[in-house]
């Protein structure tokens, strides 16, 4: 069994991004950089920014975090935005989600320059994907793309059954993988909470991507042997034992289908960082095309 | 068995359209005016817009048709497109493909104002819907939601094949079917050229919706009985009893097919009829988001 390692994967790519840093930025080119806008004090969105500028610190970018007390209007977070549009020096952003409620993501979203948006939910962006065109790809799916890349997962003429529909992961990696493209060219099978008999349905796949937000889901009797497993969930349940109380697990309930699978990626360490290092490699894509 | 029958249901909405044009277009309020653009004489897109414009007529809109020579260039072209664009009067319009070849489509595309692509394929719309944002869709997808709908066909939990991954009907409508929406909540299946056991597949459809481009490539030992069968193929296949020379089938072979499904949609005067209607729709939806 193949233990898809996104921690290991991860440290490998910074590195060629890093290289390409030293490379290219020196003399009068600065490095690129992100800013990264956070409102409120979620304490998850705090690690994931946290985690965000860290590795962009790490291969030799700059970085901003720009953060407002989750009292901060609607007017004045777009105003924020139009800043980061105007400034030349920043190559790309995030808005941290989830917004406080009085916020409308949706505004927000539309507001980002697309060419600055290395989130890739921005429509045009998320458009092009869809079309087949080259644009800058939303990070969990760009992530799991990289992983079946480099990790050799053949994917043309396989059967792929994506585990959930949603914008961030479900939908976009679906559309990836369908495409004519390497990797891409595998029969795409969508399937959500209202899908009759997903068990028999995960049997059929050679590659299955969970991504619905279930701790534990896909179990043992649903994986066909020597499928591809990429578990996209991370979900907190009760742990004493730890210091936090809790501790972080899949959508796959790795001990049963890691016996029987031919490759897999766990959690943590899976999925999670490749999300980052998408969001470091758009965020030298944004850089590269201006330069 | 039920015929969709795309010519009738085409009658009746394009009826609902037109009796909303002479509720809400009097007096002061101009009806709605699509312009079709067309580059070069090519004889299937002289039909074409000959037949789109004719049916935004027969609802009561005012239509233009802008001829240009197959010389006209890239440039030429995006000066009309900027005018439309610019133009309060059009409130939609569509720039027929294929164009020549020293055009790029693709600039064209992206030339177009959102707000006025009633073809539904710049990225900005495509993006949108692929998010599952209300926009312009695009016409032939559009076309088969609205058949769907219309006749009552349950998506719900049904397991949808979609044969075909074009941007044009595959990729949208295997979204749109997957979406959370009515009709949609479909398990979704997306088939292409690389697909293996792609009858072993279509035996398990409830609906399959065939795009391919290959005359009559469906046969009754690749569709499960009572399966709900949509043919978007538009073939022409020699035919030296007509006065033509051909005549027009579609992906599907109806007459094998037809005997064992619950309900399939003819060539012509399925699909066809219906992607006209959508456009008219399409172009209504353009108008009233602007009044």
């Amino acid at each position: 069994m193949l233990l898809l390692d996104g921690n290991k994967l991860s440290a490998l790519i910074r590195k060629e991004i890093q290289d390409k840093v030293r490379l290219f930025c020196q003399n009068d080119v600065r490095p690129p950089h992100l800013a990264a806008v956070l409102i409120g004090d979620n304490p998850a969105s705090q690690t994931y920014v946290r985690n965000k500028i860290r590795a962009c610190d790490e291969v030799g970018f700059a970085s901003t975090l720009i953060k407002k007390p989750a009292s901060t209007t609607q007017e004045e977070l777009l105003h924020v935005i139009d800043n980061l549009n105007r400034n030349p020096e920043i190559d790309g952003y995030i808005v941290q989600l989830p917004l406080p409620r009085h916020i409308d993501e949706h505004a927000v979203n539309l507001a980002i320059d697309p060419a600055k948006d290395v989130d890739g939910f921005h429509p045009f962006n998320f458009g092009k994907m869809a079309l087949g065109l080259p644009s800058l790809l939303p990070a969990t799916p760009m992530g799991i793309m990289m992983m079946l890349e480099r990790y050799h997962i053949e994917t043309e003429g396989k059967h792929c059954v994506v585990l959930g529909r949603s914008n961030i992961v479900g939908t976009p990696v679906a559309l990836l993988l369908s495409k004519k493209a390497k990797p891409g060219n595998a029969t795409v099978t969508i399937a959500h909470s209202k899908t009759c008999n997903l068990a028999g349905l995960c049997r059929q796949a050679d590659i299955i991507v969970a991504a619905l937000g279930i701790p534990r889901f896909l179990k043992a009797d649903m994986v066909r042997e020597g499928a591809v497993v990429i578990d996209v969930g991370i979900n907190r349940i009760d742990d004493p034992t730890t210091n936090r109380g809790f501790r972080l697990v899949g959508d796959v309930d790795f001990e049963e289908v890691s016996q029987k699978v031919s490759a897999i990626s766990p959690v943590p360490g899976g999925v999670g960082p490749m999300t980052i290092t998408a969001l470091v490699e758009n965020t030298w894509r944004a850089f590269s095309k201006k330069s």
